[in-house]
């Protein structure tokens, strides 16, 4: 049997489930650390495991230039080459193809781009990212399409969307069924309602273990990406998961899971992370701020991670400062944890009924901002 | 009662003990990870302890410049700061001073200099180098001297070795006795026996918890260096710790224990680790060599580090050719693992009488080097 996706409970639109994969359960709404070149940056596996994390993407774009698919293939295959025993979800190259390689040139049939490291020449079609991810030992594999660039007019929009459209079809006829695996389309249309319902339609029609909404965050800026799962989420099959691609802030998560996504990935933890950015339960931090540099409460007194129970704001600040990389790894680890344990209270806000209250909760928490507290 | 050290076995001119400190025992022979800038680099103190570390090192120079010392104790001093229960010990400064800051003016009372930071204005004499680590929280602080540069001539080296000596006696003065807490004093004389002969003496005189053996693994070579223990060592007094500092390859650490050192302090484990060098059971490996791309070996068969356990030679080459922060998060593990290992391994072979066997079973370890059998 294909991965499978069982719905737990609703509250309003938001849904509670359970994605069964070959590499175990993972409980939904649920938030994908992003291990772009076979490894959660900063981050050991343990110490990802640690946060609560069970499911991790890969980045095929970066992993088919270095190491290598076929490489990781003969290593083993992802899961073991970076010791991650979950599940794991690997995007389709697309989007890296068209925002990092360097010469690209699209046509019906694929792309051909030019690796950002050493300007080598590459080929990307849907079957053979497909193929990829298939050598990766992806859980999900993604339907390989192009992520329409913001704005595009309606023609464009639609001539991109349809294109992806062609291509899920083929990624679909690529794929091989294997136990505990599945293949995900990739609703588009940029900003046109119809055009998302003609894709919706469009994929539906092909049938998939699951759909990603993707063609978002890439600068509508958030209402308008809200107005979007709006429309789009309700057209979705009910008992498929809905993955929000490259989404996003602690807020944006909380919005969207109450419009109906499952799941979701973003670099924001990670990079923030790494420029000394934290995420917390009393709202955003910037430990590179000199009013840190004698705090000496933690980062979150709501947090249990490493950086929270066993160090002051103040030592933070200072290993930001001097560029220390036990700065990142341990800014790092505490906003994984604190987006693993936002999903975990809407979850358990959804199965009690009671999402928009913890929400609503969870949002005067950040308006509390404890470091004008502490200069008083 | 101040620190101490009990003496527990000795094989031949090898010592095994036992250092007792404020915040714990530690077992000698002993090596001390160098954690810089109140960090062991690219290690959490979590994984620093998983090593079996005990006994970790700050440098006065850099702490004092960033956070600053006054800080350092106002935020409960370094062992809170950087989460370290086990014993810290600090070096004075000076030796940074001399290779690290910008102008720098040394007199008879100490030396003033800029930091290499932002240029600012510093001075540091004996009295102000011991209050320094006093505020640090040291359990071993150490004289502050000025470590003689290589190669120096007689006089140069006499003049040098003491106004250290002077130095060592402010130090002395300075240094407020608490329980668990010890000043070394630190000798010097470069590569003159005659001279570390009459530092020995000035030093014995004035009396220290422990004694350092300074001035070496400066540029002089391996077999000046142990010809300087060889002439050193024996005029040390028997019941106190020697600690020669900054040294050095597991060969180093070796034939020096076996000269009678007890505590050894080296960047080499953590530096190395950051370039993708690995010390082995069977030898060094550089980890950015191709050779390691498809091997799906561990780095160490012997080692029950993270990066032995969970990873292949292979993965670890890839971090580091992708220069993603967990190879060097890894190979550092794994590297003060390996200096770990080591001590304990020599410690237990001089209880039992067999370090010079012991000692030849690990070199002729690496002397295997299985990356040659991989490749036949």
């Amino acid at each position: 049997m294909t991965l499978t996706w069982t719905h737990v409970a609703s509250d309003g639109a938001a849904r509670a489930g359970t994605l069964l994969t070959a590499h175990g359960e993972v409980q939904t709404p649920v938030f994908m650390p992003v291990g772009t070149a076979g490894t959660v940056k900063a981050m050991t596996a343990d110490s990802v495991r640690s946060t609560g994390a069970r499911m991790v993407l890969g980045n095929t774009y970066h992993l088919m230039l270095r190491p290598g698919a076929e490489r990781v293939a003969r290593l083993g295959g992802l899961h073991r080459m970076m010791d991650w025993r979950g599940p794991i979800l690997t995007d389709s190259g697309g989007f890296q193809v068209m925002s990092l390689a360097g010469l690209r040139k699209l046509d019906a049939d694929g792309v051909t781009f030019q690796s950002h490291i050493d300007g080598s020449k590459h080929r990307i079609t849907p079957e053979r990212s497909v193929e990829i991810q298939h050598l990766l030992g992806a859980d999900v594999t993604m339907c390989f399409d192009e992520c329409t660039p913001f704005p595009a007019t309606y023609g464009q929009a639609a001539e991109s969307m349809r294109l992806s459209m062609r291509w899920a079809a083929r990624s679909r006829a690529a794929f091989a069924p294997r136990a505990g695996h599945g293949l995900f389309g990739i609703v588009q249309g940029s900003t046109y309602a119809d055009l998302r319902a003609e894709s919706v339609a469009a994929l539906s029609a092909i049938g998939f273990e699951g759909y990603a909404i993707g063609g978002l965050a890439v600068g509508e800026g958030q209402p308008e990406m809200l107005r979007m799962l709006d429309i789009t989420a309700p057209l979705l099959p009910q008992d498929r998961p809905r993955y929000l691609m490259g989404v996003g802030t602690p807020h944006d998560l909380i919005e969207s899971v109450k419009r109906g996504v499952d799941m979701f990935d973003c670099v924001i933890p990670t990079r923030s992370g790494r420029t000394g950015r934290a995420y917390t339960s009393r709202g955003v931090l910037n430990l590179r701020n000199a009013k840190h540099a004698e705090e000496t409460r933690p980062l979150d007194p709501d947090c249990g991670c490493p950086a929270c129970r066993n160090h002051s704001r103040a030592y933070l600040h200072h290993l930001i400062k001097s560029e220390e990389m036990l700065g990142p790894m341990l800014l790092t680890w505490h906003n994984i944890t604190y987006y693993q344990h936002l999903m975990a209270r809407l979850r358990a806000a959804i199965l009690d009924g009671r999402l928009h209250a913890e929400a609503a909760a969870i949002e005067a928490g950040w308006a509390e901002d404890d470091t004008k507290a502490q200069a008083a």
